[in-house]
């Protein structure tokens, strides 16, 4: 097989994890070894839009220091996009302006670091530029904290983020005890369709301080229910502490907290707002005091929790997905395969991107309990092993040091 | 000045913090090498609610483990209180039964840890014990994220706070700046009349993300005039990060946000979401996307997170309160004295508590700027060095270890 030599084009799309520009880390290093096939990494500002307007990043112009800081720098450094391209049989204007692009830098190797809407995008560039006989290699890198990817065994990202949600279930918990006579505490998690951020609460039930109930997408929600279920552990304990998430939708399948009515770029309606709805029905209709807490953005971006195993999980994905590049593998996304849970061993693989787009993963019902309000030992033999490690911060003078890579936009 | 000896009780009371704990770590630690002057160390469960029902914890009981793991333990371990005690003069009731518990247990030396409604109620045990003539010692041990007690420097519990929150507020801006059309981000703090944890926002700008505007409870608030700021810095950026204090009032002096209109057992109104009818009136009056983030519980129980001065800091005003209670120091409250700043020395000093009791300290006029949306270098030079240093979390199997008092309930 001949070498291909020719740049390389990473970029990052969709909602931020606290560990994609790990992966951002993982193709720069692995990229810049490969001398005999990559000439220069560039990286594409805003994902896609980026490229189409022709505003990139060269990496040989960034501080060693930035690079480096990118295992600890949350968001996405280089400007993540939600973008989505039309079918190129009904408008290739944006696929005509890719190919001049891709001409124009010699690019080969096209990376995309993203969740299913971004691995859609991919598709539809590979596909494209394969039927007009351009010799690129494009790869998915996958991420999204909602670990509803298919194919894989779990999403850089969702560790960290578990991480983050289980330490902090555990701090409110304990919080919570502080009073005799206590509330009812509702919290908000992240995860449209799938309930996986949800479910992570109960890893801090390992130490005693987790939540009563866990609500997930994946089951029917009745408010009915609910109220009873609350008032059972509440009239019991004087406290009652509910993992929730934003997705739960009644029987009819309609999302509990769809209120704002909005739709994103994509289409799929805005969340949010779920538990100060639960928490008002607790307080109205059984008269016992409720709060409720959202964890918000923090559950992506808390780089001052990372789960080490996840950082280095995250970082591989990125070096696999140049290796398959410059081997000339295409139109695939890395995937990770579980080849044992004890020893915790992860091989990467790879698997055809159009499968991997526009589907969700969603939680097994071997990891959701009978009576669909908490979860599994097989759930948990499954989720810990992706927390294990710190990665700690780089604190100077008390906070955190990020990439300076913004100061370039 | 001939030495009493006796037993010594301990109680935390108000909302937790992050490092109470620890302070009742530097109680026992001290107390425990006091044998001339300390038989035992008894702690109340619950505060004053735990010497009224005489339900104690006694230190010789409790693993060595968990003493330790105090430092690293969030909320109240002992269990905490909202409970006003009556005037005496009105009601003895409360007070005739402690005295029958501290005769009954010998108690020579009480430390309560707490804020101002709790050096209150302190306060009012030392009036009664004095006037009735019973030998007892009383020191006030200042804690609360809130930073309003007087006297004092600044209180443990602040720093740790101050670091949770600018470290989370780094992190939700480097977020934000993921997409190229961003929104206007508004974060809500705790602080119900005095901004010093609204304004820790700030140091996140340290680093060159943090709030664009910051509002205070010293500052009257005008919606017209924050829906011109917001608009301005939209306009030019297309992001807009605004941290406010959940206790903000507008020229009446009435809160943006007690839309419950429920009190607390003090009488003080519950308040919360102001941000999010904040970013209500940014969506509908102005057009422009917003979102709204509440730290809620976590800003105060974040162990996580915290400042190993103020740890430590918080070890030494429980060590200082017992060595002045021995020394037959009473109806006094530990207050902290910045000597230097540079370096940064803090000297331990006695503060009467009926001073401290119900006054709150709001932020002096020099630390905010002159636009009344941000704070100045003043208040940076004076918050910095009570953020420095990281008491690392102890991580077993990727989730933190708590002191596993609380089983004892």
């Amino acid at each position: 097989m001949a070498k291909l030599k020719g740049n390389l084009l990473y970029g990052q799309s969709g909602g931020p994890t606290s560990v994609i520009n790990a992966s951002a880390y993982g193709v720069i290093k692995e990229a810049m070894e490969q001398h005999e096939y990559v000439d220069e990494v560039i990286v594409m500002k805003h994902g896609i839009l980026g490229a189409l307007n022709e505003d990139f990043i060269f990496v040989k112009d960034l501080a060693k220091k930035d690079i480096e800081l990118l295992k600890h720098t949350p968001g996405s450094a280089f400007g993540s996009v939600r973008h989505k391209l039309p079918d190129f049989r009904e408008d290739d204007t944006s696929y005509l302006r890719l190919l001049y692009i891709f001409r124009k830098y010699n690019i080969r190797y096209f990376l995309y670091n993203g969740g299913n809407d971004s691995m859609d995008t991919c598709s539809k560039i590979a596909d494209y530029m394969r039927q007009i006989d351009y010799e690129i290699y494009i790869i998915g890198i996958p991420k999204t904290i909602d670990n509803d990817l298919p194919f894989t065994d779990h999403t850089p990202g969702y560790g960290s983020a578990a991480k983050f949600i289980a330490n902090t279930m555990m701090e409110i918990s304990y919080d919570m005890l502080a009073y005799p006579n206590g509330k009812v505490t509702i919290v908000e998690i992240m995860g449209r369709h799938a309930g996986w951020l949800t479910a992570a609460s109960a890893i801090a039930s390992e130490s005693g301080y987790g939540p009563d109930l866990i609500y997930l997408p994946e089951v029917p929600f009745s408010i009915d229910r609910f109220k009873k279920e609350v008032a059972e552990i509440y009239n019991k304990k004087k406290q009652c502490l509910v993992a929730v998430s934003e997705g739960i939708m009644n029987e009819e399948g309609i999302f509990i907290s769809s209120s704002s009515g909005l739709k994103d770029a994509f289409g799929h309606f805005q969340l949010g707002g779920v538990a100060s709805k639960l928490a008002t029905t607790v307080s109205s209709d059984l008269g016992i005091p409720s709060r409720s807490v959202e964890f918000g953005s923090t559950q992506r971006a808390a780089s001052h929790v990372q789960s080490l195993t996840d950082v280095n999980e995250a970082i591989s994905v990125g070096s696999h997905a140049v290796k398959a590049a410059i081997h000339k593998r295409s139109d695939l996304m890395v995937v990770m395969h579980r080849a044992s849970n004890e020893p915790y061993t992860i091989d990467y693989k790879l698997h055809p991107l159009a499968d991997c787009a526009n589907t969700e993963k969603r939680m097994p019902k071997a990891m959701i309990n009978s009576k669909g309000n908490g979860i599994t030992k097989q759930y948990l033999d499954y989720v810990l092993p992706l927390i294990q490690g710190e990665n700690l911060p780089v604190y100077k003078d008390g906070i955190q040091q990020f990439s300076t890579i913004r100061s370039l936009f």
